[in-house]
């Protein structure tokens, strides 16, 4: 099959998905659901052979673990997609509703964006996850999911296709690009006749690909260099809590922290004290010269002397860059030349430098007094998060399903003309 | 200067605009407008140059009085800028605030996008259109205009220069990329490191060019196939002046009528004396076979037949595409194969039809019993106009100044951290 036919029935499975009722989305979802749950077995035995083949290719035990599927994370995808359901539909909703002076109602309605373009690595669960929010809000979808999870995806995909037969619904509304040829997806980039809208979840290098490539709008993100500022007047023992959890919590995600700066004032009581907490999680610091001897040796942590790209650096692991710096508008100068505009925060007691550190620090999620890992659409409250989006055009920071909609503006007139 | 060294001074100037209060960037907008108000003469001398090169270029007649300024046009635009000054200001606005069970405040803000990157074509007052939504939202802009307005946008570009310095804001927050060298503008469109956002104002082939250059997110759009389908439940004098209206009023614009499509039963009856109508103003009709008996002879409308790319063509002038439809749903059908997704309407007077058609048509703008000459900005109510937007992300339809701007997520905690 071509880009181009799939393509094709995408769009005609968009502009059905466009027009079911809540309900009829709904069904499609338990559906999935009950079928995944019913057939997990097949699900597993393709699941062992992605493994099977990713020791063989020798992949490091942190991306088996990533790929690997087993009953508990089978059930967890089943109840995901029951909770997709359990969210309210944002397709459909009228905003802006008025009567322009020549007494023509105009309003916008918020609808499907139409056809998804979604490439992504190693996890499966992105599999169902996407087509789940997808269908949900109406859109249909052309996943491409990483080689190394070939046979994962594709029963995953022939579970959702069986269940969109079941409800009566078009398989073509969850496609899979199964051909491993890269060149595949640069056609898939280039595909705007039908795709609407490509979302890559992966590292910088299929952002950029992305970038680079695509005629079709591109949602970049995911790829956080984020910054914790503590000032002079900050809490210096919540500081420590704050600057822990956000690097050791989670470190391998895009919302744990990269860098460290302090305020000079309290960096030789602040370094030392953090130091050793986190030396407990074997967190490793990267310290610049000036630094180095405010952060002391009465801790176990491993201090080594930053290099000159350790400020530019996404760790995802338990190291953490450090600075100080003399002031709050040093610290920002710092996060607007290093920063990925992802997740900032600073810690401070002062009104003025709290403010004026939301004002000029322009990430798509910026905190006070909080750690950066809130940055997330469950923790937010969106119910579900399709990317994190750190562009500025449709949607910024985590998207839930609301950024898997457009609008259109709908004019009611009794035979109105322009005058 | 090298683009980069502009990009570089754009993005500071957009830092120190998305600070400013909204009575500074008023100042800066009246300032504007006293200073070309004050130096009026420059800038027609200025136009002087183009017109006379346009003429010995051998430019239309309808692009030269495209380009043309004179006394009332500049005093025009002096008065467009005073009025973006009184627009409400949409920056700083905040939404959606609200308190997360951990007893972080969340909201979102609403701030500048950055740096805008406007390529247009002809006219100059979209100089100063531009220069002052931006700045109205904070936003800095490198503008690039076409090589036919040359002098006329440099003088322009001067006394906005010349006015920001009055009021001690950088000159770099308008900047104009004087080299005419095409290559130029590639360079622009691969600037992501400093522009946020590209909005190509002109035909399809500078559209086409951005989307499959640009490594910026890029607002196409401005390109209107527009249809009017006629139902056999409609008020036929009232269609008559609907489509006439589409049509004539201003027929060189993107939301003006290409195709009209008219149901069968009804079309023998309205066909003539839609075609009466059209022929007193100059109206040429392409009408398929099937249409061309029932338009009758019974006028003076210029039939000609249509060719198989009739119904594919913005015609930006007084041609009309006409065919006749068995029902609703081809009416739809055609709708969805030729449309751009601009301005479609349908003229009924069936519930059910009427609700159908809203439903199915999917473009920015769908218009039950009205014109499609509605899709604009100042009609909507938005007080302005960026461009109009044809594609599905960020925003669709009449873009007015909300539309220069984004959000961020700002989290207001006391010592948060993720659970």
């Amino acid at each position: 099959m071509t880009l181009e036919t799939m393509g094709a029935a995408a769009r005609a499975a968009a502009r059905r998905l466009a027009m079911l009722s809540t309900q009829q989305k709904n069904d499609a979802l338990h559906a999935i659901a009950d079928t995944l749950a019913a057939q997990a077995d097949a699900v597993l035995d393709a699941n062992e052979a992605d493994v099977a083949a990713g020791r063989e290719k020798g992949l490091s035990q942190a991306l088996l673990d990533r790929l690997l599927l087993n009953e508990e994370r089978i059930a967890g995808l089943v109840g995901d997609a029951r909770k997709v359901a359990d969210l309210p539909d944002p397709v459909g909703e009228e905003m802006d509703s008025r009567v322009l002076e020549n007494g023509m109602r105009l309003l916008r309605r918020r609808v499907p964006i139409g056809v998804l373009g979604v490439i992504y690595e190693a996890r499966p669960n992105v599999t169902i996850d996407i087509a789940t929010l997808s269908l949900k809000t109406g859109n249909a979808v052309i996943l491409r999911g990483g080689s190394e999870t070939l046979q994962s995806n594709l029963a995953l995909v022939r579970i959702i296709q069986e269940a969109l037969t079941k409800v009566k619904l078009p398989t073509d509304a969850v496609q899979y690009l199964e051909d491993p040829d890269r060149a595949r997806v640069a056609e898939l980039l280039r595909l705007d006749e039908y795709v609407d809208m490509i979302i890559p979840r992966g590292g910088a290098g299929l952002h950029r690909l992305c970038k680079e490539q695509s005629t079709i709008p591109v949602i970049t993100g995911g790829i956080g260099i984020c910054h914790i500022y503590v000032d002079e007047s900050a809490d210096l023992a919540r500081a420590v809590d704050i600057v822990e959890n956000a690097k050791v919590q989670r470190p391998s995600v895009c919302n744990a922290l990269d860098t460290l700066l302090v305020h000079e004032n309290v960096a030789a009581r602040f370094l030392p004290m953090m130091a050793r907490r986190l030396a407990a999680s074997g967190v490793e610091l990267r310290v610049t010269q000036a630094a180095r001897p405010l952060v002391g040796t009465r801790h176990d942590a491993k201090v080594v002397e930053a290099g000159p790209d350790d400020f530019d650096q996404e760790w995802l692991s338990l190291i953490l860059g450090i600075d100080v710096v003399p002031s709050l508008e040093a610290a920002i100068e710092h996060i607007q030349q290093h920063s990925t505009e992802h997740s900032d925060s600073i810690l401070t007691n002062n009104w003025h430098r709290a403010q004026r550190f939301v004002d000029a620090v322009n990430s798509a999620a910026v905190y006070v007094n909080a750690s950066t890992r809130f940055t997330d659409g469950g923790q937010f409250g969106l119910g579900a998060e399709v990317a994190v989006s750190t562009q500025k055009l449709h949607a910024r920071g985590p998207m839930g399903l609301e950024a898997l909609t457009t609008y259109k503006w709908i004019g009611l007139g009794h035979g109105q003309v322009r005058a």
